[in-house]
């Protein structure tokens, strides 16, 4: 069975995350639902990351075999008339090797973090970051998030319901930057502990609004202790923005 | 009665458009009851730029006289309460000259009208862009754009129910710049034309498709004939980016 690697932009607001779940309403069986509309047969979707729900991607990757070959525009083009009116768009479609597995293969998953820095709500952006009114010092939180690059035990930094068989992780780039009335927090690791970018982001807000020291994101992670982090900084603002395969 | 100078954003998707109409949805209605909750009074609200249905704001201008005198941070965080649900934000208030008025005062408005320019539909900008699937070479249309620059009759670009009495506006800057799969088209004068802007992006994106050469947008011009011009660019892409005052 011929294997297709694909691409999906989608706003997580309506859906209960990418996983599917019974009864809920998620991108994955979205798609799958799609997929089946457009080539009459059930196919499993693998994403490389199971966005959280409300968590929006740029370019979630999945593979998928289907029973026959398929012309890769065809996909892409039948895939999302069939996804119409969901808020969830195929980009790109490719034949894949035999082998390819969307979330073993992933070599780096890069997210990036919308904060919205102004007293007054977003009307335009609204679902589409996190809206903090306090002024926070982007630069400061560069500066602290630094020590949270490489490789490291991230105890402090995962959700509670965590099922990875490690806290040890390796982030490769954790970057703030302020334009205007937007801070932007890009990250990038082989793999991410649920609520990972979250948490980090919370603590950094706390760093921003200077109501804790540079040192707090160290000394949070050295502590392996959750409950020293920030509050989880909620999913609207959170975007996976790409996946690497070798 | 004090006057204010009150700056809105605005999603215009769930509105008939700026201007209050009997029996219609309307962000100036919308904001006058607002004020009127917070203030206890009714007030008039005048806009610099009566946005279409559809056409979203970044930096709306109006003025509102209030009986007494306001802390301006009272009046952006009460309307921004008063607002709640709907899409519009009060970004900044401010004290007026007596004489002050946002529409007749303005010496430019400026608009930005955004082209998401790839095959796949648009999932995370949905009602904030016009989806364009056909290749669009942008300095093409950057450079066709040139020869409407200036002070010109306009009547081909004006929609058939435009009120103003005379045709000739002149056109301050307009911009034509591609990045990545987004065209952004930013246009500057002391005032538009109903539909000027969609009607010339509409125009300009036949250039961009190489349906027509670099002269056509000026031959349309000179013909002062609206059925010449290009299809009306759809509201969604439009927003109103600022008003400058002298």
């Amino acid at each position: 069975m011929p294997r297709y690697r694909l691409t999906f932009e989608y706003d997580g607001t309506p859906f209960r995350g990418w996983q599917r779940q019974p009864g809920q309403v998620s991108v994955q069986a979205a798609v799958e639902e799609a997929l089946q509309r457009l080539t009459g047969e059930a196919a499993e979707l693998v994403g490389a990351g199971r966005t959280d729900a409300g968590v929006h991607a740029l370019a979630q990757v999945a593979h998928a075999d289907l029973r026959r070959p398929w012309a890769v525009e065809r996909i892409v083009a039948g895939l999302n008339a069939q996804l119409r009116p969901l808020p969830v768009a195929c980009l790109d479609a490719r034949a894949a090797a035999e082998g390819f597995h969307a979330r073993f293969d992933a070599v780096r998953r890069r997210y990036v973090y919308r904060i919205l820095n102004r007293r007054p709500p977003p009307a335009l952006e609204v679902n589409r970051c996190w809206h903090v009114p306090q002024p926070l010092d982007a630069e400061q939180m560069h500066e602290a998030a630094q020590a949270l690059v490489g490789r490291h035990n991230f105890t402090s930094y995962r959700s509670s319901e965590c099922q990875a068989p490690s806290p040890v992780k390796t982030l490769d780039r954790l970057h703030v930057q302020r334009r205007g009335e937007w801070i932007t927090i890009r990250l990038a690791a082989r793999s991410f502990l649920h609520h990972q970018v979250r948490n980090i982001v919370g603590t950094l807000r706390l760093v921003g609004e200077a109501k804790v020291d540079l040192d707090h994101p160290r000394r949070v992670l050295d502590a392996r202790d959750r409950a020293l982090a920030g509050q989880t900084a909620p999913a609207a603002g959170l975007y996976l923005e790409g996946v690497d395969y070798p």
